[in-house]
């Protein structure tokens, strides 16, 4: 599963900010540390961890296999964010995460950024299938569908980034202008939605298709990561960086 | 009727426990023991068990059939999990059961185990269909076809698995990136509508064909299976394997 | 109108218990006997009988003829319910019945016993077409009709009883495997809708078809049956059978 | 605006029996004559009578005429209520009333029945279109037009009077036979539901060309009927039938 | 914008009646008089008048040729309710409003009386573009295009006044004859509702062709008038009809 | 972002004043100035600013010739509204504002407005595009095509400025004239609501179109106001005009 160090909304960081007094108070501190922050920020946006369960090892290898492509995807592209951390210990219902961390706030997000997101997120499932072959994918991307599209109708539906639909926005009617308020659930036609799903399904074909051709062009770098996770369980930004080295592509490649 | 001894909310643990308890009373027992759970879990699942009740020979034979159908198709199938029990006693709404029990705890399900459990779960209808005709097949088979459904659904908008459809999500829109949370309760268009039914349908279609070839094939087990069913009214996951003996299929064969 | 002595609810069950204790008690009797349940049960399921209400002769002669429908057609086939009673003492909203007893409790329902209660449904409404003409069919049908298109769409949807639609479910979708409930109200396509009305439709041409060519063959019993119900009002179930003597079909004859 | 002097709930039932209380303290009687009943039934069925409208003479004429309409195509007509009153004095929102009242109570009612009684209730507005022409039709129809669509989706949906929709109900789903209550407010197709319209188009659209055949053929008596109620405001069912002699059909004749 | 002086409900009249006297205490009378009444039927019915609200003067003029538009084929067409007052004074969110009251109270509409009103009703808009080009038309049709809408449809679905839809209705179910009540929000077919959409826009496109007409043949006193509206800012029925002198059509013209 | 500096509700206007209040305070002035109207309105409109936030530089050269964009083609088109003010610091949740102000109250709003004020909103997507290139565009221009899409929708729904669709209207039915309420939520066909999109579509193309023309032909004012927002942060009207002097069209070349 591929996250984001970012995007809580206030409650989370209510509860974010209880759960990191507990783990300070467990470790006997007054003061609560960075590292306290950083363990109770990814229990409440995952769910805690779950070390004590012990995963059969064609899981494990799976699941390795898995966080590894969202890295390997993720560190190539240009416009993505750094790989922060990668994990194959189980976090609530997932048997892994890999974690990406925004170099700098930003107000704005480009379509080429959209783009390398998606690619990002279908590393896992496509790993997968490179490796095991199709008839052995697993649940375990289904997170990673749902949420690349849902980014991709975004594109299409919010912000006018599709191929044919480009610079328009397909919304629910906010009311109309001088009159009442229609109350319309869905104002265009099922023509309009036939060309909106025809875009989506396209942005995503071509991410899945990015995705593979990295995961295919840099097998060894995929399976080396890969060997590393299962033996350390846990791999940081540095350590990530370190075994993909000369491989990100640069910034102008794709603009 | 295929069931499995696994997924149990925390609803329904308390409820077994509360019956595992009123079951170790009525034995004079203080302390719960493995059999008063394993009964409250059965009881709890699909409803009292309805000894008194008489099944004419017509229904007991059907019922046999159809048992020995599903037990059948998931013993030989070698990514199912294996057979713990099964029974043509009466229970709640169903007049028999076939139990299965994953081996182990797992956090991902594969693309073969999804279309093994499908073909498992067409078994009792399909035995049904070979051993009496058509015009005899009965509404035994309603929950199967149901809970068959439901996971063909999963697999192709949940969680990618569509031949055509693939590696996509069709679920409510979360609310969109970055503005107001959108209502509409199904995004997509009709067309893709079509589409998804006809990749359900196409899963269904070959788990059922599957199911067929291994009855087929497999028919003087399976009369074997429902004659000691008819003989014994319930069979242990041993007595299964013994009878079935030589029938599973080497796991490799089919990835 | 065709009925079944059977499917009460225990809501039902409480409200026959408690009208047979004032029929009981009207006869001065301080125990309640059979008969006395009998009468409540009718009263529940339909309605109290009007035997004050006179109907005019027309209305009469076409409510025998409508039961003697039913009742010809289920005698007939050979996997109906026996006929327990026909009448035409108006009762409810029906000028009258033609009741059915399922001979023991079962379990299931096949393939060829949804058919030949479709058949004897239509029993009524094609011995109205066949002796008065299509333009003197009543709305006395109507229940019929509902009950027949209601178990027509049970076959194909809930116990997959189509031709082309074999063995596949079509109901809202209860959640996903793993994820969010998803709250669509029908998630099959309009196609799809379109192949459940056709399989419907056929269904029941085809139940309405063979009623007509049975009622065809056995005019003459259906007359003789109609006299005799408009000369004594109510026939029992012995009655019934020594009339239609004969013509009762072997069960093997459509299997 | 045509309409029946039956029908009513047990509310309505209530309600008239104050209103004639009511009436009979207005004329200082103590009891309720049926008169009284008659009164307080027409005002609570359609509206207090406004005998201090005026009414123009053009609108006096047109509602006349329209009165008209109803009267001779239902005298006519062998399977029709018989007329019990026309009157053009307004009532509630409408101009004027033809009443029918059945002969006796029924249980039933046939397809030719229903045709008839629609044939009637187009008498109105046909009548309006032969005198005046196509543009001075009235929205005086506009009930009519409503209660025959009423009347046709009745044939076709619930009673199995289409000509190819036959013997089929279209009713919303009641549930299936085993499992869950299905709740789509919709269960059939969009097909379907053109194969409905097409069956509705067509009952209405015979039934009106019925009226202008009849009214067509009949125009002397249209206008003499009209005459009468011009000069006299109200005719009751033998005014009517005197006028409208020798122009019945035998009820054979449409079988 | 086009108004009638008719059609309050039982709420607006203790409306009016309020604002009346609220009117007449302002001018230290105790006695509602006439004009109280108008002007507050005109408040309530539109909006409080904004004389201090300054228009610019190409809205003023805008404004005229609107209103003067409604004013000049309500006039000219012989079955439009007579004008009773013009003005371009803003009122609510008008810019001005031609007021027609009908000469008597009537009980029925008929369909030549609904396509002039829609003529009437396009009149401002029509004149607007004649005036001033198609790229100057303005939102000050808004309020008139939806009520011409609203009656179009009402033609086509609830009094049978379209061409080919004739004499049929298109409601939602009231619920059936006999059985239970029928829920569905829109009973008949897709294709029956592009019917009415074709009808309606016809309906539309007729009337608004016949506003052209007659605007561009009488183009001089439409300037005439709004002139003198400009000059007067309000002008009443009398001045309204000396100013069009001459232009009415025959009622016998149209028939 | 391009915004409008009138619109606001009773309930916004009631907070514009609070938080003038609360800055004049700050400012240690006992009474409110028409500056801190201004800020108040302009906080409650889109946000707090937010000086602190840092924006990168890339991001910081986005914003200033997004915002550049709106102005160019704002200032040019002869029927826009002045520009009022052009920021690129962040407010709420946007990177920089366009303010225009409307000259004087306005009753109405021509068809050559709403394409104007369409291309205006453009203007800062098509600015983004020909400077940076496609795939840099960003989800800044989210909230304007948003806009956009309602004013298209406007124009063709409520007020009739369709190109096919002219002087109609497509809402909700109000219910009928004379009968009960319908309550359909979409009265028009699927059919319609393609022609509708058609429109729409047509619509924001054309305006997209005109705004890429005005920026290409005067790229040059585009950059040097840019480079002057880079500069100062902050423009107001006058600052604007200077830069752009020259470029205005007249009124008369567009009618």
């Amino acid at each position: 599963m591929a996250a984001k160090t970012v995007g809580s909304s206030g409650a989370d960081l209510a509860n974010i900010a209880n759960e990191a007094a507990i783990i300070a108070a467990k470790n006997n501190r007054k003061e609560i540390i960075n590292e306290d922050l950083t363990q109770a920020f990814e229990k409440v946006a995952i769910g805690p961890e779950r070390k004590s369960k012990v995963m059969n090892e064609q899981e494990r290898k799976l699941s390795a296999y898995h966080e590894a492509g969202h890295a390997v995807v993720g560190h190539i592209l240009p416009n993505c964010d750094p790989v922060h951390k990668v994990t194959i210990i189980p976090r609530g219902r997932t048997g892994g995460v890999t974690w990406f961390i925004p170099p700098e706030d930003k107000n704005y997000k480009s379509l080429i950024e959209f783009k390398e997101e998606l690619a990002t997120l279908f590393g896992g499932r496509i790993a997968e299938e490179l490796v095991f072959g199709r008839e052995r994918i697993t649940t375990g991307a289904g997170h990673d569908l749902r949420i690349a599209t849902d980014l991709a109708r975004t594109m299409v539906m919010e912000v006018g980034m599709g191929k044919k639909l480009r610079d328009k926005a397909f919304h629910d009617l906010d009311g109309g202008l001088m009159f009442d308020k229609m109350t319309q659930s869905r104002p265009y036609s099922e023509k309009t939605a036939e060309e909106i799903d025809a875009e989506v399904s396209d942005i995503l074909d071509e991410a899945s298709q990015c995705a593979k051709d990295i995961l295919k062009l840099n097998r060894k770098k995929l399976d080396e990561l890969t060997e590393k996770l299962l033996a350390k369980e846990t791999l940081d930004g540095d350590e990530v960086k370190k075994i993909l080295k000369g491989t990100k592509l640069p910034s102008s490649a794709k603009k």
